[in-house]
């Protein structure tokens, strides 16, 4: 069914020779000890872990899916997934880049981010179970009471017991303001939680023993809409003092759904009938204390889809050059077989290339974004820390919704590679694309992250975060402009960021008189975005592949070649997507509703 | 599970009041009395037809799939599918365009394209059954002895035996000159075929008493290659000489394929032990025997994909009014409800609009291609049915890979509408999605087709194809270009008709220097022809709404909306096609294939 080898390589140097991250961890206190030694080890056990223990249960997890239980309301996963989750914690992958104070391993943001890479190229319907127990560990951290820090961080730092977010009911999920589940102070401090909640991902299932549901609710005296919305922790089993699991706590699950893909996680229906639970942060803030969930689960998001496009792409190539059809155009390539190897016809190249750029561009741009966070999060100047936040915010709508549309196109050129072959179910190729498409939607679907991006990110801070990134971009331009072998890159990128200052001027302006005109901007927007981060990469890394095409080692004519490919191909989606941006409202608004 | 209403009105603007069919039609002898009333009639009783016996069968159908039996080597299609073929039958839909001389209703094409998107729109999987039996009767009427056709014709006609086309084996499926399985001569007349097939789509069910399968494969003497492929008629059961069925076969079903979507439609292996056949056509000839056949599906499968591309997006224009969600952005629209309806989101307009515009510019194009059938056929000026068969060769791998590839974009834009309810299964939205991936591949993928137009019909003769279809639409501009209402479609028109021009010249002179530039440029070229075509349409549609936009019927006022939209939003797209056609082949070819 395929396979999967990790493209360590390709993240090395991304790691070493691209960001050169232990160089930067040397002026970090928490990291400094961190040299690429010890990420090339981490890297290299992780490939291991990722394509022996779950590459092997992914297509089998999918065409099993999981088992729902009405009569103990129990979720029994794929044969195997809890198996694999428990030499996951016993390899102590749970706990990467956990504070050490609550048992971590302290490593850092990049390198947890490239694990996860393989762990989605390897089984993103698995990786969800410990994937969102990341994020209750963040919010927790950040938001928790001393009590609750020390009651559940370090079970969730080992990865003993879960964690979920219970943000979506089923008559809001974008407009959280509108949710109904209630929560009732006993007096105690803590609070008896009743609603009823959809689309919670590892909701319930059999791999730990506990699991810690972060839950949206109203106090008795919240105001209406997304101001009054609260933010409790309401765990399976009440934990005892001592960290064993106690009382069952009222929050069952009462469905799973059948969905599209990703069948080896269970979407459960919760319901809380009078659940207990304690608060997490401040009454009515509950938002506020989600998003730093959210933020970390956006960057996870974008990590499913470079993993998917990485790990179709390498099936598609596999395939490629073992299927033979048809001569080349341009005569017969391998003589001696009675057909040319696909790989010889210039559109599957086309299709083959996408998948390479696409995956290698969102390699960079996460690690990078990843060492910003590292930075935010350990610098020791508070100056830096606050341009890398800037940058965090900008960046992340732009890896969520980028990168998810990316795989939805890379996994699905892949599938077509294999002709016929491509949508049977045997070959694994359909689950890709069927997995890859829940990633446009959840953490806020691509329309809610292009608005973010380009409303609340750029236009509401008069584009002070843009112009901070843009003088980074302008000032490489300056640096590599004359270099004639670089021109080629270079020069595309110069003008795209051109291109964007000007766009984003003419947006804000135009959105002056009716914001609708930024709702009507902001999806292609968020696309032009996109493509300047990559070409800014491709061309930041095809300046070190010159560089180095000399050594010998054919690694950096590969890398050549796909930024070549990158902006002959890929990058021209500029010219729709400026000239979309700029069409403006009118032509999505001028029809009456009831005409349509 | 959703809903589906046909679209008569729209359906009827085009026939009528655009291409003005039974005006045509009183020009052919064939067609004479098929007045608008005929048209309507049939038109009406197919909406009831598919709406209300095939629509409430496709979800069921997706979900229980097609059963296999291995100890009778039966497949027994979903639950209602053999009731309802049953009612296809007895209402004569089966026979609608077929020739009285076997017992068909004689009907025009387009009436038939017509009842065919309804089809699709309610059940593509299975409408797979009858749709292959069509191509099979289009086969045999052209090729067949006059013995095959007196013993099979009626019985296709009728639709009380189905048709398969068994083509691709498990080494070879766009390059057939590969193909093994072998045809022994009896000295009778018969002939004793085996081999395997794989990927034959109806290749055994439980809806009709006898299959009818159209086999290629290689007599003892056949040349190497493609040029040594015969074509033969092999029976389920061998029939009587008084059209009853006699004896078993030896053609069987091996196992049915898991596949991503159109579960309803059983996906056959094929196993010929020396199955009794006889020879269509000439010996050797076999292709282009099948060619026949091949021209009328990709049509057809244009018509699934304009299928789907209409029920999503009915579906998600119902799911957009109803479900709200946020206040629009310059204030609410529904101040009495907690949320305005989605609708009034521009992004969810442009999910919206994208799949409007590609029904209804599909729904135009691919009628005006069947009228071109039409005139082909039964015209009596042989010089308009030389003029018409061009066109038809032309257009074909347009309608096929256009129309497929768009409808991938708008059913999973309709699925976006949805959030998170659209990636489960129960909202019926991402069958859709999964339905509409298979015809992008089947047929000749979208990439052969590209090559076919390319190729095979623009530079193989020269551009003399392209040049007629290009002058319609050079007197068009000219003849509308001064009309100032009108130059908001003329104009963009007209530009991408010289770009096209140059378009096609450029890539012209690059093929004599390799012949991979025409690998390297095709699928953006095609697209890019696609544009031309729907730009054509709109603006031709567009004059006509603007003739009639005060008569008080909204529905000029909505298509010109949509013409607007596709001009702003959808139009665009070429600038990024034009780019990437151009860009050559050596962004593609400079890679060495050991260094992807």
């Amino acid at each position: 069914m395929g396979q999967y080898v990790a493209p360590l390589r390709d993240m090395q140097f991304v790691l070493h020779e691209f960001l050169n991250v232990s160089e930067e961890y040397k002026g970090m206190p928490r990291y400094q000890d961190v040299d690429a030694d010890i990420i090339n080890q981490v890297l290299e056990e992780g490939a291991k872990f990722t394509q022996e223990v779950l590459f092997p249960l992914n297509h089998s997890g999918d065409r099993e899916g999981c088992h729902y239980d009405a009569a103990t309301k129990s979720v029994t996963t794929p044969k195997g997934f809890k198996e694999a989750y428990k030499q996951y914690v016993e390899g102590g992958w749970a706990a990467l880049a956990c504070d050490p104070e609550y048992g971590g391993q302290g490593l850092p943001v990049v390198l947890n981010n490239s694990f996860y890479e393989m762990l989605n190229s390897s089984n993103q319907a698995w990786t969800m179970y410990p994937g969102l127990s990341h994020g209750a560990y963040e919010c927790l951290k950040e938001h928790g009471t001393d009590e609750q820090k020390a009651l559940y961080l370090p079970k969730l730092v080992s990865g003993e017991w879960t964690g979920t977010m219970c943000l979506t009911e089923a008559h809001c999920g974008t407009d959280l303001g509108l949710l109904r589940s209630k929560a009732e102070p006993q007096g105690d401090g803590t609070y008896l939680i009743s609603g009823s909640k959809i689309f919670i991902s590892a909701g319930e299932h059999d791999c730990a023993e506990n699991i810690v549901h972060l839950v949206l609710a109203r106090l008795p005296d919240a105001p209406e809409g997304s101001k009054g919305i609260s933010l409790f922790l309401v765990p399976k089993f009440l934990p005892n003092a001592d960290g064993s699991v106690g009382e069952r706590n009222p929050i069952f699950c009462g469905a799973i759904e059948e969905k599209m893909g990703i069948h080896g996680n269970s979407t459960c229906q919760m319901n809380l009938d009078g659940a207990r639970g304690t608060l997490i942060g401040q009454p009515h803030k509950g938002l506020n204390a989600m998003f730093v969930f959210m933020n970390a689960a956006r960057l996870g998001v974008g990590m499913q889809s470079l993993g998917l496009t990485e790990v179709a792409y390498q099936n598609a190539l596999v395939y490629a050059k073992d299927r033979i059809q048809m001569r080349s155009l341009s005569g017969p390539k391998a003589p001696d077989k009675p057909a040319d190897p696909i790989i010889v016809h210039p559109d599957v190249r086309r299709m083959l290339l996408t998948g390479k750029a696409y995956a290698e561009a969102a390699r960079a741009f996460s690690s990078y974004v990843a060492l910003q966070i590292d930075r935010e999060l350990h610098h020791p100047d508070e100056d830096v820390r606050k341009d890398a936040a800037d940058e965090v915010a900008l960046l992340t709508p732009v890896i969520k919704a980028f990168l998810t549309d990316n795989a939805w196109i890379a996994t699905s050129e892949a599938l077509q590679v294999y002709g016929g072959h491509g949508y049977i179910s045997e070959w694994g190729m359909e689950q890709y694309v069927r997995d890859a498409r829940i990633n446009m939607i959840y953490e806020g679907t691509n329309t809610v992250q292009s608005l973010d991006l380009l409303g609340r990110k750029i236009l509401m801070d008069n584009g002070a975060k843009l112009r901070k990134f843009g003088e980074k971009i302008k000032a490489f331009v300056e640096d590599n402009g004359l270099d004639e072998s670089l021109s080629e890159f270079v020069t595309p990128l110069g003008e795209l960021g051109d291109k964007v200052t000007k766009l984003t001027m003419e947006i804000g302006m135009k959105a002056f008189q009716s914001p609708d005109e930024v709702g009507a901007a902001a999806v292609p927007y968020l696309r032009v975005m996109g493509h300047l981060v990559f070409s800014y990469f491709f061309a930041q890394m095809a300046k070190i592949a010159l560089e180095k095409q000399d050594s010998g080692d054919k690694f950096y004519e590969s890398k050549l070649a796909t930024a070549r490919f990158y902006f002959a191909r890929l990058y021209p989606e500029t010219a729709m997507l400026i000239r979309q941006a700029r069409s403006g409202a009118s032509n999505l608004l001028a029809l009456d509703a009831d005409l349509f």
